[in-house]
């Protein structure tokens, strides 16, 4: 969702995009076939999809058989990072895409982190992204010539319910995203991991139906 | 040659060692074998080695089969930023060091690179070290809990000449570690890249004999 709006951000603003999925042993891998369908829809001009193992690292419920918390209140999932978080997640992906932006000569990185619902995530912060974006720029052989190098974070400061409705006014087919933590083998979304909770409330304050299917508990 | 060395230093200031070694397609794959001998020698805790892929980016003499650079002297090496280098590499290994740091509760990482025979790499600089540093620390869970990570980078203002000097001192058996990027089926090392050129200078300048096998020409 979050990836999604983003990019339609990104296409608005005149730019041509080269977009990277990462199958890192994740719980929902049917995020990399959501990916590849919203990459087409929008018209990128490369999809590149890059395997790596962070299951050999463990420390996530998303990446090892711990289940993924269910049922809890927005309130609730702001106590704490929670088991959800990965291990320096957006570290390891950055890093492949300043290795891309440098061949690609590209100067813009964007990522669809959003700080106001995921509080937890500490790879999600502003402070974050500014201390990457510095270490960027004196990584590469580009930054040493002159590359001017920007990390781009159109929703960082958007709630849930505004990337819905961006994503809504750009035309995105929030059918082909998956959001849901551990989706059912069918692709149904299970509805009530903390991801399924903030997704459906976006809706609701949209007064909208997601297109998405859910499970029927 | 350099990590070997900086794992010996490591061992002696009384840190215990989980290792990690990179198989990204390099040419001198070799160096995987070397390093899990050298691990062994020390007595690393762990040694975990990664697979990551960036052959798929190629953009650099050693993950492609550009020749690399042969013949040239130190001076001629200080020309610009040379083939070998490979866009983000050390962006993409500390990403996952930081990674497992966090899973191991570890506030220290080393990373042998040095910047004085290296002035070529970009990101074996003090200030791109200094800057990795600081975007670590607001990456991760534990650093906003409080742990105070560390990049530790002992060889950074050392020669190849200082490095192998220190190396003998703590018994390291350079016998077993490699330098050369293009090394012959056999293992012997070609004698004519940037990388065995330095490596010959710094163990002629301790009046040693080198006991890795060349190729002879």
């Amino acid at each position: 969702m979050d990836s999604a709006t983003m990019a339609a951000m990104a296409i608005e603003q005149g730019f041509d995009l080269y977009a990277i999925t990462f199958d890192y042993g994740q719980r929902h891998r049917l995020e990399l076939d959501s990916a590849r369908s919203v990459a087409k829809q929008l018209g990128v001009k490369e999809h590149r999809c890059i395997t790596l193992d962070l299951r050999q690292f463990g420390g996530s419920s998303l990446t090892s058989d711990d289940s993924v918390p269910v049922g809890r209140t927005p309130d609730q999932m702001n106590d704490g990072i929670p088991s959800t978080y990965v291990p320096a997640r957006n570290t390891i992906f950055l890093s492949f895409a300043v290795a891309w932006a440098e061949l690609l000569g590209a100067e813009d990185i964007f990522i669809g982190v959003n700080s106001l619902d995921h509080a937890g995530y500490p790879d999600c912060r502003p402070e974050y992204i500014e201390a990457y974006e510095k270490m960027a720029r004196l990584a590469t052989k580009s930054g040493v010539e002159g590359n001017d190098l920007h990390l781009r974070t159109p929703l960082i400061r958007m709630t849930k319910t505004q990337i819905v409705a961006r994503g809504l006014e750009l035309g995105i087919d929030f059918a082909l995203t998956n959001t849901c933590y551990d989706p059912a083998p069918s692709g149904d979304a299970c509805g009530t991991c903390d991801a399924c909770v903030l997704r459906q409330q976006a809706f609701l304050d949209n007064a909208m139906q997601d297109p998405r299917p859910y499970a029927s508990v």
